[in-house]
């Protein structure tokens, strides 16, 4: 009788992640060549509770819709494995509930802190001759690990964040009187989501006038400068913000607000805000900050055909590695040119990515420091082409019922 | 010789503005009725400046893709003509513009501003016996203006709303631990948006869980009370509120911020970062709060098809009313069915519309305040119903040029 497989997905959401578990739900059916296809609920602690879904007869309808719909469908953990030096206690309880299993493969769908888990895992069966396959999916809206052209996830992230400023860009242009509007991108330490903002420009929209990434150092001074200049310009100007912006001495831009109300709650206002005040300021006209927040990385109905057709090809990737006997890999994506996009599939050791994070080279950001550079926008151009169509259900974006992320609380 | 018309916007934008203004230009050239088809740019504003576009002779390409673009490609603004018997002259000025330009009527596409507007030129029109036709097309996300079954933009808004608010749920579904999110929606009087948000709704989801209208007074204990009993049950909860929620003295639920960082300026946050505070004091759980801001109102990729037909109709019949005679109306929609859903085209003395608000009827918000009715939920169905297909342009989602808005500046 042949062996079983678990997959999980682990981190922050995207509209993509999905797509991979459809990849090797897809793959792992089609191949043939495990028996169960377990979907563990919560990451690697739905494997420590034994908490899974049965994968194995799921459909071509069920697989296509899984792929479409954002979020994470088998729920998400935030948890990273003692080392094992420290503590073998959980890894010699994982693996005896694959070997209960009768686990062949496990697949880890996720990003930086989830191949520190594929690594950790990979050590021990190593360390104790089991021959499992594990093997890393990547995936994550910052686009920031190593040993990848890019991440799956980042490029449906991008064209939300682009197609969303062009049309904030519109809101701005209606009035005959000068506004600033700031738009606050996610991105701690790595500003390539910031910088996708960029394709939001076209021959008659500017917009965003201003792109600031966290990988120089922002200047207040040189800031209001620009932005002044750019406002003479351009009238309505908008400013493409990374949430990670740091100043010379790696200080955050931010403000720290103590609520007046009686509920009152010391508050880390963010760089939009921030930036916000500063300019009412120091021009005393218009202005607007827009946290794009939770929507840029949960926008199913404004996803990538390019990032949610790589994604569904890297899941599934990772059950041929697996098939042939490749482990303690990651999933990798290598361009092999821009125009025509083209690119090949491939696997890293994931113990070379694990805990690393790949920052944009400064190289590609334009000396004056508020703009990306040609490269950058060959570069992301092709992640955001073509568009998936969504699902309406009586005129609302619609997806596949995850009640069993919910259903455990009344319902 | 025939005479001319000058069609012009104003008030805030929305998705689909622009469709009456599409059909407003494809019907006064369809009927032949007018020489020149003139916009006036930055609404009654741009008359008083003669800043005007020649609008006849667009082809239907044209008109198709401008029915698309959001936001207002003839520009807005914020002005209230003075009472005739204060200052008198302005409109002498307005309409010795008319004279000179040979104007056979007058349509202005905008909300209750905009509906104030048509009913003073149309009485200084009837003072002075001038027979300029004068026209209103309704226009606003808030779904404010009487006399009227429900405002063309309005739709558009509401699909958004209840989409993103889908998204947002799948989002916060993924981790296993209690989390309370707060969408603040755009409404300072009428809570006619943030009740779209119950459509969100399907077998498998019930966010937003909790719905909170400014028709009713707020009451933060109650709220507490109701959101502890709600995360008990549920885990994830979504908390849809309106802007203008209040309490039972009629103070917004808000409070003032002062940013403690060195461009210090009091801020005043909205009800949705105020109950985030809230919600941390007493619930102590994960909580965040998301301003949806002006997408809300802009998104011209999620409109509803619904919404742009009856806004491109709404323009057209505002043309029909001038060819018939008819002056100092406001183009109304009236309701003959929900299921199959059914309306009729129609008009009302725009004298009766302006300055006065529409609000959501309390019958339809249910006994405990914090969600909507079936009626309600009959009501919304049908206006955000059918997609309109996005043109994109390399991946990002593509409008009609506006750079008679900006070029002045720079380009």
């Amino acid at each position: 009788m042949s062996k079983n497989c678990i997959v999980a997905q682990s981190g922050g959401p995207t509209a993509a992640i999905n797509a991979s578990l459809a990849g090797v739900v897809a793959a792992a059916r089609d191949f043939g060549i495990y028996d169960k296809i377990y979907g563990a609920i919560h990451g690697i602690q739905g494997v420590l509770k034994k908490h899974f879904l049965d994968l194995s007869d799921k459909d071509d309808a069920f697989i296509q819709k899984l792929a479409r719909t954002p979020a994470m469908y088998l729920g998400s953990c935030r948890f990273k494995l003692p080392d094992m030096k420290d503590d073998v206690s959980m890894y010699e309880e994982i693996f005896s509930i694959f070997e209960e299993m009768n686990i062949g493969a496990f697949f880890y769908i996720g990003g930086n802190d989830s191949m520190d888990t594929v690594a950790k895992l990979s050590a021990y069966a190593a360390s104790i001759g089991n021959d499992i396959r594990i093997i890393g999916v990547p995936k994550t809206i910052d686009n920031d690990l190593i040993m990848t052209d890019h991440t799956p996830g980042f490029g449906s992230a991008a064209k939300y964040i682009a197609s969303s400023i062009r049309e904030i860009a519109y809101d701005t242009y209606i009035y005959d009187l000068e506004s600033v509007n700031i738009i606050e991108i996610m991105g701690r330490d790595a500003g390539w989501l910031t910088a996708a903002s960029v394709l939001a420009r076209n021959e008659f929209s500017l917009a965003p006038h201003l792109i600031y990434l966290p990988e120089v150092a922002f200047d207040k001074e040189q800031f209001i400068t620009d932005l002044k200049e750019m406002v003479k310009k351009y009238k309505n100007v908008i400013v493409a913000v990374s949430e990670g912006i740091r100043d010379k001495d790696g200080n955050y831009i931010s403000a720290t607000n103590a609520a007046a109300d009686k509920f009152g709650h010391a508050q880390l206002s963010g760089a939009g805000k921030t930036l916000e005040y500063l300019v009412k300021e120091k021009l005393g006209i218009k202005v607007r900050s827009v946290e794009v927040n939770v929507l840029q990385r949960c926008a199913g109905h404004m996803a990538s055909m390019t990032d949610l057709t790589e994604s569904f090809l890297s899941g599934k990737h990772a059950v041929v590695l697996a098939k042939n006997g490749e482990s303690a890999q990651m999933v990798s994506l290598h361009r092999l040119s821009n125009a025509p996009y083209t690119y090949e599939l491939s696997n890293t050791p994931v113990s070379e990515v694990a805990n690393q994070a790949k920052e944009v080279p400064v190289s590609w950001i334009t000396p004056d420091h508020h703009d990306v550079t040609a490269e950058m926008i060959a570069y992301l151009k092709p992640l955001v082409a073509g568009e998936v169509p969504t699902d309406y259900a009586d005129g609302i974006a619609d997806y596949l019922d995850v009640s069993h992320l919910t259903k455990v609380y009344g319902k």
